[in-house]
């Protein structure tokens, strides 16, 4: 099945409302609660879940418990993912510390740095390794997902290691656009918080209180 | 005129895709190619920027920089914000440090942490300030946007001195549901980082190369 990529987009909003309202003492949602936390109709909601099944019951809404383990298992079926992060500055140690990738099953275990003081050296439980080693320590850990937290000069060395490596998909926290020459399909996903500022400063302007 | 949210988070990822094709050589840019790298079609770009007028001309497309300064105008119409980022552990100064920020009019200029050791410090050009003195701080330097990058037991503390003071809007970087107790309408933009691992996960696993 071929859903659309603004579905997934939406499931992973509606998956974080009903981790926010998990551990609350309700145990049912109506699609009206989700859309309303998600900035989309309540008729769009049911649209979107009913790609997966049929998960409501008129009337007492969608249980909580088993639509987040649903949601889950839909945008990560493997639920768990050995990660590394390339840059091992404030960035690349802010990530590793992010809470929520390891409660998501995106565990950090590596982390790729130049810096001679930095190799070798641990972030909580992840190591510090040498760039110049990514592709035998990506083997030999399985590590399928790069995490990109370098500066913005590092593009050509960037892109080179990748292509020669295992690695399956990657993230990117720079400004970098990131061309990767590869037989294999790597995804990028670029992550642009500047997006989220722009978003704030509309909401600001014009009065509004939610996004 | 009031546009659908969904639009205006749009709007910021067609901006996105102006920025990176600014520098190259070329003038102009089709809905084709907007929508190619935006996930949607080249008619919903064409309708979601004639809510703002009319740019495009039939067989020459956008004109990339009138374009990109029209929607930067639009996401940001007072193109100058003073942020500041509460909590200097290793995320406060990651954030301090995109560089994205600045070159999109957001300037981080105060930090505001409750460790001693931390007060005073500067990251760059921003001053570490001891987070009892928030309200004060934010209103002699005319700071209207938070981030909050603090640890998940603050919840309570971070509520608290946001309500007391002048503060406009909140970019929340943590896993809390912040409920500020204000008769200001105060828009809180929630950034779960984990949604971008999941969407890529999703991707890897179907052998999808794009977002």
């Amino acid at each position: 099945m071929d859903i659309p990529f603004a579905t997934i987009e939406k499931i992973t909003k509606y998956l974080r409302c009903l981790k926010r309202i998990r551990n609350k003492k309700i145990k049912f949602v109506s699609s009206q609660t989700l859309a309303e936390h998600t900035n989309v109709t309540a008729e769009q909601v049911r649209k979107d879940l009913a790609y997966f099944g049929k998960f409501g019951r008129t009337g007492t809404g969608y249980n909580i418990e088993k639509l987040a383990k649903k949601l889950e298992k839909i945008l990560n079926p493997k639920l768990n993912w050995n990660v590394c992060i390339i840059g091992a500055g404030a960035l690349g140690h802010a990530l590793t510390n992010y809470p929520d990738f390891k409660k998501a099953g995106f565990n950090i275990i590596a982390l790729f740095d130049g810096d001679p003081k930095k190799i070798g050296n641990k972030i909580g439980t992840a190591k510090i390794y040498d760039v110049k080693k990514f592709s035998a320590i990506i083997e030999k850990k399985e590590i399928e997902i790069a995490i990109i937290a370098t500066p913005e000069n590092a593009k050509e060395e960037i892109e080179q290691i990748i292509a020669k490596s295992k690695i399956k998909g990657i993230i990117n926290f720079t400004p970098l656009t990131l061309d990767i020459k590869s037989k294999r399909k790597i995804p990028i996903i670029d992550v642009d918080l500047s997006q989220k500022m722009y978003i704030l400063s509309y909401l600001i302007t014009k009065g509004k209180r939610r996004q």
